[in-house]
């Protein structure tokens, strides 16, 4: 019985995904049995969290589990290269740490989302897919800059709750200004879980801030099979026209993904790159998404995050339910 | 039905207090009930803790309750200012990890004590209130550099098991130096929760180290209500004479809040504010508090620290017993 | 009734620890019972962890009983000096820490391995020793400079687990390179522990790394009881010569235990102290050991690492059932 991962929204079928969605909408706002009594999730992070952490964590603890978490600063410096000669600073290789970490624990989380190298190395998810590799547990994507596959699925849930269907809605999905470099993991994930879900999908962003190739070919492929679409536009009064759901987040440009600063001077250009009520009254009464942590004033209003069309709470709150269900799935 | 927090002694009625205290009195000594099954308490700590850390988690795992712990270096920075245009450091704002933290959590403790401003800035306790106002789950004060009340109201109930009644017993709440500037948290509470108990309550402390004035008036205004009294008093050899108990603690100077060189060199003359066996023989055979941490041999002497009158270690352990009622109070 | 800590395998009788062995043996494989429900142990890591983290956190969980972690980052500095004058950068006594945590967990863990002075001052292990002075609930060491006593146990399980019997058996600890000074716990540790249990022991290492002569003296005295011998060899090709069990590690050097440039500098020649497929082939079809981490390519290569005589994940998942031995006999 070979082991099951949940790395990428690329692995998911149609009917797996669907799966998922009607056992989290199942699951929530029942008590949780303790299906997961005596089941321990050993979380990495090596990047700060809070949504993650927490939402994992409680969705542990709800169904009788525990979260086992370490943090960078918990530990010594990991090495993912395989053979490498290990006379610098690294202490441990994954290769150990996940054979290890496999004795004690059901399944293991990882967050790996620093950029490292340029992005032909970052996209390969280099940290994580050495631990799925070499664990003998399940191994769970807890964002990387490539996927950010449990956030992608907690959207599809909470647009579910809040359009009758999602087939042929129209799915804004856009890139915000922002002061740092942020990971693609958010984007690439929805992109992909919107296409199979057979919506209307328009990704717009500036010139320069193209998605990866792979995903958005996969992302057409996708739509293909389900009766949607994918189109890009670099132009923001189009992309919101006659949007449902306005989809707001930054992410990092991959052609210069080594190169920060050349990025940040791109984005000095880039101010009116948000969401505001002007560009909401352009929309079909959209509602607004972003996965979080939001740039206040920057990426979006205040006006339009606090009113009435934004869901962000929610989207947040339905990790909890949709985790539930991907732990379910593996440890069950 | 409102919400309610825990975040002041000034928001205590007398009677709120006696019930929380009869309540820690009667749980002490018993085998925990399982009243928090399911239950969990998010903590933020921005500063380090030892015992408000550990007190907590171990009530609420004794209570059958878990709590998920996040520290200021599991996080990004987050913004606490209303309106802001974050194009700084702070990935997220206050608003939102408030909201966020309560779809997941059942109540929220915040400690946040550093100084970041002028006092008056600072003693509005920005940080606790804002995640007080927009948190919908109770929010708890693990301590801001203007009010500590958990440890109040552990230190009540550690006066009331070792003193036959605690109206009109005569208190000294004694400044000692310390080589760095504290917060008034743990003064001010205590303060205010003994002129509410009625106590005759000795402020000692010197000149330059007034508490601030809006708190010693509500606790003069608490000891008129119950028969006690507060009087002030900048000498050290007064202070001590006739006390019943000696409540030890540093704090910082308001004058001086956002610069603690010139604090520090105010304090150079202030070393024989210290506790040693001279000072307690001109007490009334007092009980000896403190708070901890303490510096040994700068605030108090080991002697006195582990003579036979100091009840330091009970303080601590009581942080348990009131924090279960506080918990039990706000979480059924 | 005096307080049982686990500190040392120099306390242990042959007979505790042969009754410690077959405790764990017993529990593997077993589903735990929940046996220290309601049971909390602290854990007060001052350096980074992986393994001693996770198994004990594994292990208290799977016996129904919760662990509090606290490291360095989420406290302030410590002071182990009696009698100090505190008013250096320290914020708290361990005297206080460890009366405070007595009052709130049912035992204590700590790791204390840095190097803080000279190896004199190193060895006496004062930190460790001065929470398990000071605490009045069991104190349990996770690793010192000088002892790695729960490391030992749980090799000897394994040892167990692969060869027959021990008695008699030729075990070479071998002195591997690496990039870094390192501790002697685990060393002197399994040392006393193959010792005790009549195993040939032969300690290899290069001129200049030799250990503690007190341990030396004490493993020879325990071998002289059971039958066992210690020999100590500096010859790498006489190390491997026979041996039916190779443990590998590196320590560091007492001699300039405060130096460890110069340290550094011996090392430099000693580059052919490592483990590969032709020292094993010298070997009488020896286990390979390593308590990990471990340089991989440094101290031993992947090839032996990974290869068919490599217990080394099994030493690590026996932590958990020699360590749920431990928590039962100090806590029930």
């Amino acid at each position: 019985m070979s082991k099951r991962d949940f790395l990428s929204t690329a692995d998911l079928t149609r009917s797996q995904l669907d799966d998922l969605l009607d056992l989290a909408a199942r699951a929530k706002g029942k008590p949780s049995a303790q299906g997961l009594a005596g089941k321990t999730l050993g979380m990495l992070f090596f990047q700060p969290s809070l949504r993650t952490r927490v939402s994992f964590e409680t969705a542990m603890v709800q169904l009788g589990g525990h979260c086992i978490n370490l943090a960078s600063h918990d530990l010594y410096e990991l090495e993912p290269e395989e053979q490498a000669v290990m006379d610098g600073r690294a202490e441990e290789h994954v290769v150990d740490a996940a054979r290890t970490m496999s004795r004690y624990v059901d399944a293991l989380g990882v967050r790996a989302v620093s950029r490292v190298g340029t992005w032909e190395r970052d996209r390969r998810e280099l940290l994580l897919r050495s631990y799925a590799q070499h664990s003998s547990v399940p191994v769970i994507n807890l964002e990387t800059c490539f996927e950010h596959p449990c956030q992608a699925i907690a959207d599809a849930m909470t647009m579910r709750e809040h359009l009758p269907a999602l087939s042929g809605k129209k799915l804004t999905l856009l890139w915000c200004n922002h002061p740092e470099p942020k990971s693609l993991g958010p984007t690439h994930s929805i992109l992909r879980v919107a296409a199979m879900l057979g919506m209307q999908v328009t990704l717009a962003h500036p010139l320069g801030f193209e998605v990866d190739s792979e995903v958005l070919e996969g992302a057409r492929s996708a739509a293909g099979a389900s009766g949607g679409a994918v189109e890009v536009v670099n132009d923001l009064g189009a992309a919101a026209n006659g949007a449902e759901v306005l989809y707001a987040r930054s992410w990092g440009c991959t052609k210069h993904w080594d190169d920060p600063e050349r990025e940040a001077m791109v984005k000095r250009s880039l101010q009116d790159w948000r969401v505001d009520e002007d560009l909401m009254s352009q929309t079909d009464n959209a509602l607004l998404m972003h996965p979080l942590p939001v740039r206040r004033n920057v990426a979006a209003t205040d006006a339009v995050l606090d009113g009435p069309r934004s869901v962000i709470y929610d989207q947040a709150e339905n990790r909890v339910h949709v985790q539930k269900a991907i732990l379910k799935q593996l440890l069950t």
